[in-house]
Formats: C-alpha cells, sequence, structure tokens
C-alpha cells in the first residue's frame, strides 16, 4: 500500500508543528510516493522561494538510492565524485544530506519519502521523523 | 501582499471539492507564488503519477507569459512554433492548455497561479477558478 | 503488490515469442514499475541499437499520463503542441504511440507499463497484449 | 562479434545467482553493447526504483572511456575535475566506480560491458565477474 493524500497531509502537518515546538525557521516539506513522485508539498510563509527544489532534491536521493539523507551525506564525504556522478544519472535533482527520510511500512518496506528544508540539516531531519512517525510509520533518518 | 500558506492550502481544497461535485477524475493542483515557485501541491489518490509536472507546468507558463492557460493555448494552436520557442527558453517547463490561471487580487495584479491536471483542460480550468474564488481573489482562466 | 521480476522476466518472453509467430521484426521490450522506473528490458538480436529509448518512451509516457498509447496517439493528433509541451516536462521521455501499454491487475490499479518497439506501433502493441496477458494482468492498450 | 540477447541473459543471470550465493543486497545489472547501448536490464525485486540509472551509468562510463569501473575510481581519485568534465561531456552519464566491467572477446576486443549496483563496489564488481565469465568471455573490472 501507498501513502495516502490524508496521511501525507497529516505528515506535513506534524512536520511543521514539531519545526514551530523547536523554534525552526519557517519550513518546506514534501511528500514522495515510493516512485519518487510528489504526492504534496507546502512551503510555509516565510521561506525562500527556491525550497521547493532542495525539499525534493532531499526526499528523491533517499527514494531512487534506498538511502535516506544521512547515508547520502556519508557517502558524499568519503566519496564526493561519486555522490556527483549520481547526481549525473539522475539530473541533478539529488540533495545528500540530513532532512530527507526514508518511509517505510510496517512490514519494512519503502513506501515513500520525506523531505524537509529550512533551518539545519540536523533539525530537519528530526522534524521529518516526527511527521513521519505522526501518521505511525517508521522513519529511516 | 502574496498568497499565505493557508490561502494556498483553501484554494487546493476548494480545487478538489469541486472536482468531486462535478464527478471528476482525481486531481493535482499546485500553487506558484508571483515568481512561479511552488508553494503547495497536492495529488489526489488514484490520479498518475507524472501529474505534478503537468500542474506544474500549466501555472508556470501563466506566471512565466502573464497569460492563463485558455490564451496560452490560443496562442498555440495560432502559431504553435512560438509557443515551441518559448518552451525552450523556459527549459520545457510550460504546458499551455487550460487549467493555468492567473490568480489577481483586488487591485488586479498577480499574485499567483493554479495550475489543475486530472479531467478534461476545460474541467481542470472549471475546478481551478472555484479554488481561486474560494479565498476572495480573481482567476483569470 | 507490484510486477515481480520473475512476471517481468514471463511478460518479455511473451512479448518475443507473439512477435516471432506473426512474424516480426526484432522487438525490444522494457517493463516499468508503477513509478515509471525501468524493471527489466531485452533487445533481440538485430534490432537497431537505439531501441532502449524508444520502448522505455513508449511505456514511461502511459505511466506518467495514466494514459496507454493509443490514447497518447489520439491525443497528440488532436493537438500536437499539448504532447510536445508534455515531453518539455518529462524530459522528452514520452513516444506517444501504440506499444505502450498500461498494466493492470485484477483490481483495475496501473501497477506498471510494458513498451515494445520494433515493428509497426499496431503489431507492437498486439504483442505487448499477449505478453502482459502471459501472467493474467490486464493490458490497456 | 557483438554479445548475443541468450549471452546478456546468461551473463545476468550468473550475476545474480553470485550475489545470492555472496548473500548480497538485491542486485540490478545492464548489459550494453560495444556502442554503449542498452541490450538487457534487470532488477531485483527489493531493489531502489533509480538503480537502472546506477547501473547504466557504471557500463556506460566503462564504454565511452573504454576504462572499466576501477580504472574510472583511480582516476577520479586522482583528478576530480577530470571525471567531472568527463561527465559533462557524457551528459552526466558516468558513475566511475566498480562495478562496471568492460567485456572482452577471446582477441582482447572490447565488444560490451556490464554493469551492476547494489551493494558495495567491490562486491558488485566481483558478481559482474562471474556474469562474464559464464558466458567464457573476458571481464576487465
Amino acid at each position: 500500500m501507498g501513502i495516502s493524500l490524508d496521511q501525507a497531509r497529516t505528515m506535513i502537518a506534524a512536520t511543521l508543528e514539531t519545526g514551530r515546538e523547536m523554534g525552526l525557521k519557517p519550513l518546506s516539506v514534501v511528500v514522495l510516493d515510493a516512485g519518487g513522485h510528489v504526492q504534496a508539498f507546502e512551503r510555509e510563509d516565510g521561506a525562500a522561494p527556491g525550497r521547493f527544489a532542495i525539499a525534493h532534491g532531499k526526499a528523491y536521493g533517499s527514494i531512487m538510492l534506498g538511502m535516506a539523507g544521512s547515508a547520502q551525506m556519508a557517502r558524499a564525504e568519503a566519496q564526493a565524485y561519486f555522490m556527483g556522478a549520481v547526481n549525473g544519472v539522475f539530473g541533478g535533482q539529488v540533495v545528500p544530506v540530513p532532512g530527507g527520510v526514508l518511509i517505510r511500512d510496517g512490514s519494512g518496506s519503502v513506501i515513500g519519502a520525506l523531505g524537509v528544508t529550512g533551518d539545519t540539516s540536523d533539525n530537519d531531519a528530526v522534524a521529518a521523523q516526527a511527521g513521519v512517525e505522526a501518521v505511525g510509520l517508521v522513519a529511516e533518518i
């Protein structure tokens, strides 16, 4: 089963709410399905105009590679040219830092990804995790 | 003044609600700001995965050219090579058919665009107009 | 449920077998998952080198738009600039002719697409349909 | 002589079989001909959706440069900007790490390349070599 639009809305709302509770800067949040296609997105008032592309890039790389943002960052730091090449084959659509999280169902299958941007990458990831867990799914950050 | 996230959410909800009342296929709706950047998006359950790109293309062309989808279609039918050239300079991101609507405030200024896809282009435009009017703004379809 | 690699292999083998029975030119066959990502591909000996891109384009457009090749061709013939614009937003990856078929499961959900190229578009579609039906799934051609 | 579809199938099957014997993660395997064009591809169940692009990038770079993945990686580590520039001229389609292997016939001529992704690059290369050798051809890893 994929992620329903209702679940996507709830994840986004919970991510934004967590950001406000933590006192973060305005966040932007995207939910992608298991094929990496956009299901829902919201950009908070005050966020910079280009935030869709960053949120999308975090989530898209997670889905395409089956690796969350933290694992992508580790690979990029160990072998920068590899992640550069990966970005080539994916048309420059990969942003390999925390804030991109894999969404798994109870059986462990990847059913989508959530991408958050706006504050530090680590804070983005904390808010993302809270968003995913708000619908009872599992976040791999 | 731009469009707030609250207004964007209300416009999307009203567009989807209108689609359901009209018995349309599942819709996808994007709201862009006055600079053509994504503010919010939702894809209804059952819509094809590529619908973000189509919705975005309708709204993006509207903003970039200052022409709603109907006017873009008229131009494309009169002078297909012109719209082809336009798509060249905008990186292929323009989808010149109804369903892309300009959002104007009370003073007539363009403050964003809404793009809808999923049913026929004409039905998409009707739903889009209802969405914009739900927040008291003016839709140029 | 998606398409398993075993099912993809069987669909490709049945498509190629049908082509041989019909006396068609060498065929190339791709299977995409519900997100439009390549699951399996084979190009018969004697086929031209560029056949992956054609097969992929037929299947990819079917998935992204939720429309099989025949419906895409009808739209392209009615409104060529629209399909041109669609190709822009999808990076030129859409080949809107028969031979791209949607794969539906018993409940009617799209679970992938199969793309065939090598002979006439109509013959490609016949072979594609036989391929999909070989695993008990439903082809929308 | 090029690689026949039968040989490509056998190479892919042997690569996947080797991966299972070694206990590797799900693999994806592509076979390209001497011109760098896709001949066959399979993605095992459970592999991330973007694996075609990675497998293709490993094999494509091998063919285009006449250098297997290990040699490409050595060059990338010595001179990252060079491999970046190479990726520019090849449209971002080169992934310069192990897992891309050149396929040579008995006379030493390059007749294709095989690309494997899914586990560590070094394990990918071991499985790739086994695949090529399964049809009596020579792998340069």
